[in-house]
């Protein structure tokens, strides 16, 4: 659909003209019900920009430990609860208590906001996640507007939150209440289940999700998530695997204290000596890595995919510009993709034990400990990557006849997730995306890690749906966020769109 | 000489059998002046213990930037300018003015004080360097006493600065005192150059020193440090050169923010991955810096030289066991000594711009700085080392084809100091240690760089004598940091025999 019509819609004058031409009449057959949607919502869209205001306006952001900021998600989901029941839900709150910061501090836990519209059997019945806590944002780092007030600026809605994720939340309340104001059935059933702490590393949310499977859960047959972004400006996009990732340490020790560089250079197996052998063994200056056998397991590349792939819209100078990178390792759009999303990839992160501040300190580390993770794609099995790791390590280290100790481990593991595009509601989707944008979207994958998506796929067992609305330039996380009207009121009807073509489903 | 001696004389009523013995009757030859300066000392050393017990009471550190203990500094000089106005001295307080810290806070710069006694044109005049400032010292740290009152358990004199450097001066003092006590005729003329900035870097020092070139240093004929410590327990050493030290940084940039890794991981050079390269391509596992030419310009090792290292008392498996090293690149106590002292080394310091801190940050940093240092021997030339290191550094990175930029600075240089071994003051000193312990010094160097000395060397062009009186196990800088109350006392008979061998010489 052309962006401008949006912006046309939104005047009354232009609707009233489109109502006298009769598209809209009564005797509309059954498929008039979407026009009849779309048009509530254009007509509508300052009123949804006002409730996203009304929402960003709650400085719930969960990452600054702070009480005044833990009694503002306290609002926050409160907030949303109390818009969920007026739609008609049943909403309960779950208390998840408290959190006792390493500083001794203890401060509230958000609830989680559980909420149910609907249990007609005949329907299918589909939860949305999604998140109402924000990243802090400071107008002294950068902000052109204040970040929590709203602010319309070409049709760019500025403001912490509005992408990530209380716009898409938004829309898809949106979607339900001009079911409701237009009192038509809805055509699923639909759950919500909101979470204040996402920011801050889903506290809770993994355990909540174990202990409702049976409940609140029971009759889900699909799980939609709206919290990452197109591609492209223009594009809209599925996403339909993430990486995931297995963060090693490697610590190499020969005494806890440090040694004067003076008093004992010349003779000792420094650790740095050899942690930085150690690390420069992992990967090659072409970013492959080095360690044997893992490449085995990655999935072979299907001509199916790598057709996806050319299908994929992305404009690389842009692309390059906008990272402030010089160059990349590979000089093809399809190249760069595969390597973000389907290859793993090794990165190092840092040392601890070893000075990082300026100045000209001469001591030699007593104990080094490296820092390094690979982002897994599939099918790469976490505990082979595991062994394969400490074997190489373990090899490296034993051809430098060091006397130091060296122990690798491997401090953290999450699975990479990827779905099968041919699911169900990925069909009911690109169909809803083809009605309200004209377009086939682009098949996308993510490259970090979203734990939340394989938490669902392995405790619910039922598909889950990544459909992002926001642009690639929408800055999550970054000054100036910000949602584009044209993403949230299109978004909005995409979620419409696709309560109708899940109807339709077999 | 025996150490039970010392304890044995420190009896008043020994001290009367040995002179009922009548050897120090007034018709005692020229030479029995020493027998009477050793007597002196070992009668009044509990004297002497006590006024060092006075200067550690004084928490003069210069480490901690502290106004009230910058004050105690201050005090301390005072302390000493006093003590030495009642020698008959006379003595300047140079005022240094203040030193601001970059939070914006300014202290006074301790004044550094120079002594002048004796200007009798037929004798050498020795020039005394020493520092009264120290490491900062919290009980709560490990001290098994308050560091700052010195405590005598079984002949140890532990005290934050007994050995570092309060005793030694005191040493260098109580020679003094005792010709001035007995009424004898100092030997040497001598002059005493004190600082209380040394533990911090010697702030002002080089400049005072280019300053009093033809001022206060204009008739100097040596200059006397002894601010380090024997090799062994029990033999006394002398030093007769220091290892210099070249510090370099090498920075590895793509951008100036961090990256995801989820989001980047896969297409960049990584500049860790870059640095790595870099900091491993420096040294092998053995300890040989790989930087082609850096040991072309290392003084060959003579034969004269190598049967120096033999004669060297060091009991390496005590060595290894106090360094808590479980085993050294190598097995010889003269290779050993040797890649402390006279062969460069090469230590990995750390790196700016990564995470040190514990936790899984999983950032791709987007500009790191490795830092390395080579400690530096003769006959290296520090233009040419920073040639060699940045040509190195510059081909590994060119053979990485990576689109990442890089940069080589060397921030620090200081030369390495080496004297001759048969300067005269060497064999005054050689000849002072026979009377007073019995036994040939260790002839030694330093594997860290004193800047000291080489500034000494090159401003004032005379010679510079290193003799140490603390033993191996004083711990300065640590924790229970002591000094013997023998080495003290026989430190200070060492240097009363060193004035007369000075004035011996032609």
């Amino acid at each position: 659909m052309d962006p401008r019509l949006g912006r046309m819609a939104s005047s009354s004058l232009a609707f009233l003209l489109l109502l006298e031409g009769g598209m809209f009449s009564p005797s509309s057959p059954p498929d008039g019900l979407q026009e009849r949607v779309f048009q509530y919502i254009d007509l509508h869209q300052n009123e949804f920009v006002q409730t996203l205001r009304d929402w960003v306006a709650v400085e719930s952001d969960s990452v600054q430990p702070l009480p005044h900021l833990r009694r503002e998600l306290l609002r926050m989901m409160a907030q949303a609860a109390d818009k969920l029941r007026h739609l008609g839900a049943t909403v309960a709150s779950v208390d998840l208590g408290s959190q006792q910061l390493p500083d001794g501090q203890t401060l509230p836990i958000p609830p989680i906001v559980l909420a149910d519209l609907g249990n007609d059997p005949k329907k299918p019945t589909v939860c949305f996640y999604g998140h109402l806590d924000v990243q802090p944002a400071r107008p002294e780092d950068g902000w052109l507007t204040d970040p929590y007030e709203l602010t319309e600026v070409d049709g760019k809605l500025y403001g912490r939150g509005a992408t990530d994720n209380k716009g898409p939340v938004l829309a898809w309340i949106n979607a339900v209440s001009t079911f409701r104001a237009l009192e038509e059935d809805l055509p699923v059933n639909t759950k919500l289940i909101l979470e204040g702490m996402e920011e801050a590393g889903s506290i809770a949310l993994e355990e909540l999700v174990q202990k409702e499977k049976d409940r609140f859960f029971a009759g889900v047959d699909y799980i939609v998530i709206s919290d990452n972004l197109w591609l492209s400006r223009r594009k809209p996009a599925l996403t339909y695997g993430t990486r995931g990732n297995s963060y090693f340490t490697v610590e190499v020790k020969c005494r806890d204290q440090d040694f004067h560089s003076g008093t004992f250079g010349g003779i000792l197996n420094e650790p740095m000596a050899d942690l930085v052998a150690l690390l420069g063994s992992l990967v090659d200056s072409s970013g492959h890595i080095l360690i044997p056998g893992i490449y085995d397991h990655v999935a072979p590349l299907t001509e199916e995919e790598r057709n996806m792939y050319k299908a994929i819209d992305l404009d690389l100078e842009e692309y390059r510009n906008s990272s402030q990178v010089k160059k990349f390792l590979f000089d093809t759009k399809e190249e760069i993709l595969m390597h973000l999303w389907r290859y793993p990839s090794l990165s190092i992160h840092g040392i601890e034990g070893a000075s990082n501040e300026p100045g000209a300190k001469t001591a030699i580390p007593g104990r080094v400990v490296g820092k390094f993770s690979i982002r897994l794609v599939p099918h790469m099995d976490m505990s082979v990557v595991d062994k394969q790791v400490k074997q190489h390590l373990e090899y490296i280290f034993s051809k430098r006849n060091s006397s130091n100790q060296m122990a690798v481990s491997m401090v953290l593991g999450l699975h990479p997730w990827i779905t099968n595009v041919k699911d169900n509601q990925y069909l009911a989707a690109k169909r809803a995306i083809k009605t309200v944008f004209g377009t086939e979207p682009d098949m996308i994958r993510d490259g970090s890690t979203i734990p939340i998506a394989k938490i669902f796929q392995d405790v619910i067992q039922k598909s889950v749906l990544m459909m992002p609305l926001g642009a690639v330039d929408d800055g999550e996380h970054s000054q100036n966020e910000k949602i584009n009207r044209w993403n949230y009121i299109e978004g909005s009807k995409l979620f419409a769109a696709f309560f109708i073509e899940m109807a339709k489903l077999p």
